[in-house]
């Protein structure tokens, strides 16, 4: 199995390391990731300047491509220029941070998944719930078990996997859970500066807020310890507004 | 009515111009648009760079706020630091060249949008389908007929309008059509080119193949010279794949 490992914190980041070494346990491992960090850089790609592309060894025998710009870039060129074909799975991440509820819009490590399914590519994104994960142990299990899944499942093509992990040991983990994007979101604001010359600039900041404990949805799940794997799709139509409002249209 | 105005070509934009002379007739438009061309950057937001804000003053009593950054940034900042309140509509656009199919997880015009949908303010996007647009008469008639079919249905506020416009004169316009986001996609590749110090870099280019002519299609629409309206929503679960999932894990 050729499987093309990408992520959004940059090729030297501990979490694509991680998903490198579960990756090969399963196939062939192609790493082409960005060449920095690309937090937050959504589904963006690069049309109006070139994407610079240089091999990259770590320790171990972990070696790849990194290339200046987003994950959704990566995976194109990946396909293109690395393997020169389609892979039989993308895997994304892991993601230092979760990837829950409107987090996922946002999200760069989601996108280079959601490029794979978008190219009909069984794709999976893995974010651990923490910017400073204890141990990679309890992510490792859960990457195993989630390829182990979307192998075993007649899962669409055209769908991608959305898994977030706790940050919790493994005898702790209480398992895989399907789940729903669910309705955490940022609450953001700006602080205001002045530049030496004068120039307003402003800076994001903000506050995670968590209020939604429905059953079905991802952040519930995380917070108990369940692994949470989320069907996602890039068809963004809301199919229940659509049939209401066609019928107001002749 | 106070209306956020944006879009991803940038305040300079003939687009944003137009879409800014309707938006008035039904309110106070308040510009606030990327300073530059910001086309696919898809939903990406700047959170690891500040983001710079200047006064723009255009012809015709246009003027706004520039920001250093994507459209998504744009609605953000417009909310907490221009307006300071939420607005009552969000218009994003007109993007020169249509968002339809695919392009919709790409654009920039679409996250503007999308962004207000996220913070439950009523939001569309508008797309025209041509770079060099006849005029914008047609495209004009539609944004009207689009902001009162809005203001008439009672659609939920997380879900965002993409409305995209054929290229045709207003007495060619076969009306408005409510549609599904088609199967258009783009068909990537890239070139290759070796710097002066021969290092590789590449260039994205390709193709668009669009060849979903089922006729709830977004693009079959347009071709047929109907505007587009999707309404599309940010939850991104698939619930059919969710529904079958969980059925596999107790």
């Amino acid at each position: 199995m050729n499987i093309l490992v990408t992520n959004d914190d940059g090729i030297y980041s501990s979490g694509i390391f991680a998903l490198w070494e579960v990756a090969k346990e399963f196939g062939q491992a192609f790493v082409v990731a960005p060449a920095s960090q690309k937090s937050a850089v959504g589904h963006g790609i690069t049309i109006s300047r070139p994407l610079f592309i240089s091999s990259i060894k770590r320790s171990n025998g972990f070696d790849g491509y990194a290339i200046s710009g987003s994950p959704a870039d990566c995976v194109k060129v990946g396909i293109k220029r690395v393997l020169h074909k389609k892979p039989d799975l993308i895997l994304s991440g892991i993601n230092l941070g979760s990837n829950l509820g409107n987090d996922i819009i946002y999200s760069g490590t989601v996108a280079g998944a959601l490029e794979g399914s978008m190219q009909h590519i069984p794709s999976v994104s893995f974010s651990v719930d923490s910017f400073e994960p204890k141990s990679f142990e309890t992510s490792k299990y859960v990457i195993r078990e989630a390829i182990k899944f979307l192998l075993k499942q007649n899962i669409p093509k055209q769908v991608s996997l959305n898994v977030n992990i706790p940050d919790c040991n493994l005898d702790q983990l209480n398992g895989l859970k399907i789940t729903l994007q669910g309705g955490k979101y940022f609450e953001d604001d700006f602080n205001s500066y002045k530049d030496p010359k004068g120039n307003r600039y402003y800076w994001i900041k903000g506050e995670t807020v968590d209020n939604d404990d429905s059953f079905d949805s991802d952040s519930f799940a995380v917070k108990n310890n369940y692994a949470s794997i989320t069907p996602i799709s890039f068809n963004m139509s809301d199919n229940r507004i659509f049939k209401k409002l066609k019928k107001t249209i002749k």
